[in-house]
This record gives C-alpha cells, structure tokens and sequence, in this order.
C-alpha cells in the first residue's frame, strides 16, 4: 500500500513502513497512551494522554477547562504518535543495535464530539478498553461529569506505522565475531491488582484475570 | 520546587508535578524512549526515538542524512515527552477513573554533539543503559560508522515531570458503591531472550539474568 500523503511516507528504513487499517488498528488498540504534538503559535508541546479508537477515529478526552481541549478542540494541525517497545536487538557491532517496536503517526486536527448519546457510547468504548466489562459495573458519569469533559476525534486516514520484528541484522564481515547477538523481548505485563481500602465487594473477572496476561491484543 | 519556565509549569492536576532534578533523571533513565514533538514551518510532527541521559543532558542519535538530525541539529525548538505507564486506576464512578503514570516534559532545543572521542564516550553510556557490560563486548564503531552518526544533546534545565501513584479518588458519595475499586498495575518486563541463528558463543550475564527482572531502575 502507498502512504496518504507525503508528510506519512516513512523515510527513514522504509522497508519497516505499513500503510494498512489493519496494522494502524492493532498498534492503536494495543496502546493505553499517545503523545500529542503541536504548535501553539510560540511553542511545540508534546503531550501524552490517554486514547482509544472506534471505528476509523482515534479518540481523546479532557476537562473543559484544561489546555488540551482549549488549544485542540479548535481545530489546530497536530501529529499524534503511538509507539510500543517490544525489545532490544543486539547485534555483534555496536552500529547494528536496534530495538523492536511498533509505531504509528497520524496526523490532521482533532474535532470535539458533539451529543451526549455519542458522548457516552464513546467513553464506553474507553471503559471496555480499560478493562472489558467495566462499563457496566462503575458509576456511568452523570449531567455534570459529562458536561465538564470533552472527548476529541481525529480521524486515522492520513496516518504511517512502522513495524520492527526478528533479531539483528549483522554485517557480513562481522557474522563470525564470538559476541553474543539476539533480541532481548519487552513485554508491558500485568501485575497483582491492588484493591483499595473502600473496596469492599469481590473482584471481577476482568481484575482477577488481570496478573500474568497480556493485557491488549498484539 | 518551582517549575523553571512558564511552560513547564503544570496546570491539569498541578498536585501531581515535580520540578527536581531526580525525580526527572529516573524517568529519563527508566525509558528506552521518548517522543520528540516539534514544528518544520508547515506541520508539527511528532518523532519517537531511543533516548538516554548523561548528567544534565539528554542524548538521541541518528543517520547524518535522516529527518531528525537534519530538521533537530540546527537549533529547532522542540518539546520532548518521556511517559512510563505504571497502572490503570479504576474508581467506583467511571468520571473518577484514572492512570498511574511518570511523565516528563522538556524544552529546549539539541545541539550536535562535537568530537569523536566525546561521541564515542557517548554511545558507550547508551550501550550500557540497554546492557550493562555490553559497550565492552560489542565491535566498537569505526570511524565511518561514526561519521555517519550525528548525536544530538538537549539541556535538562527547562522540564517538569508528573507522578501519578496509588488508588483511586472517589467523590464522598460514591465511596459505598459495591463496586471493586483498586489498581491493576503494569510493568514492562523482560521476556525470554531470543538468541539469533548467527549467535556462536554462550550468554553474559546481561542476557541471561535479562528474563524476570525489571530492565531500569524505577
């Protein structure tokens, strides 16, 4: 596939470049977090916030007030990455090391949700991401709670994702060193849940299913 | 502590930010990577790379010929993010719902760093971060190797990091729901290390102790 536009086309090790749905969905859906840049007229500001997609958008939220959705909601060009370690090559020569790692950029200008039926379905979508099946056991936001946060859409057509797998690439002349070379794998794993005092019921299957699994598809 | 500048001082949850030195050298430290946000005159981008500290500076590298040396190499003002996801935080309300989390900010501008012998003492410092002993164990760079690789220094001094840690906050009237309330942490671990086909020689310690532990210092 070709990339949308020239500012996605992957220039760097472009051979890595994926331009597909599919592998821009699976690295979005496998992220709590993106990191949000952009140019506020005297400054660039990088700023990490929480995401979730549905469909063909990437979705943010924020308090009213609060400088994200002051300086996003208004349709400012900004450039979104995503990126997950997943493990560090190592290759006989120090210049070969590389890391594994998946990643997307999108770019284009958020949009602020509008109604509060769409509002709520959407922060489902994040609840079910965070842990599936709890959109139905906490609180739903009320009038107030949903009339203080703004949710942000950016559609993910004009996007790039950049996929590294598999161990070192090694140059010939250096196949034969006795140095030790392979991948040393990172995984973002699950841990003990941590109930809080006021926590007085028994855990859910999505808290104790949590230790030990992966806690997003790969 | 106050923050350094007017954009580094956090305004969302300002109870949360930390403007000393050693909270902001742990989380550089603590990650392979950051996220480089910055503006070329027409668009901003937003670039992940591989990053590491040495004293009051923080280090990425490139390919002399590719995007980010030749647009970051001249002075361009950037705001680079480190975000360390460490736990989602669900709250008996889905409003109160929220991360665990170590994030800092920095801006400022890089500045090539001069000189072979400083470049190679440099990489070094970066080979260590990924393995510790291996900046003695891989073939060294030569001299084209390094003639093609330009790294780039961002001063420490204009940032602010931002902590999140513990249990949930509930509104006073949610605190009885019977709802499971509590943290399902999260930690980048280390995996199985994969050794590749060209690999002739048994394991250093940096690999095989590499599976179970934490990579970095938290």
């Amino acid at each position: 596939m070709s990339p949308p536009s020239a500012r996605t086309r992957v220039k760097r090790l472009a051979e890595l470049a994926r331009y597909d749905a599919a592998t821009l969905h699976a690295i979005v859906d496998a992220s709590y977090l993106c990191h949000i840049a952009f140019h506020d007229g005297s400054s660039s500001h990088c700023i990490p916030t929480a995401c979730w997609r549905d469909g063909e958008r990437l979705y943010v939220h924020g308090s009213n007030g609060g400088r994200l959705v002051k300086l996003l909601g208004s349709g400012r060009q900004v450039s979104v990455a995503i990126t997950l370690m997943d493990g560090l090559v190592l290759a006989k020569s120090a210049f070969n090391h590389s890391m594994n790692y998946r990643s997307a950029v999108i770019y284009g200008s958020f949009e602020a949700v509008a109604g509060e039926a769409e509002k709520r379905r959407l922060m489902d979508v994040f609840m079910h991401k965070i842990a599936p099946g709890r959109e139905h056991d906490a609180r739903p936001g009320n009038d107030k709670e949903f009339a203080a946060t703004t949710l942000l859409a950016l559609p993910l057509n004009e996007a790039a994702a950049k996929v590294r797998t598999g161990g070192p690439q090694d140059d010939a002349e250096d196949l034969d060193l006795p140095v030790w070379a392979g991948v040393l794998p990172l995984l973002l794993q699950p841990q003990a849940p941590v109930a809080a005092p006021h926590s007085t019921v028994p855990a859910p299957a999505y808290v104790t299913g949590w230790h030990g699994r992966s806690p997003l598809p790969r």
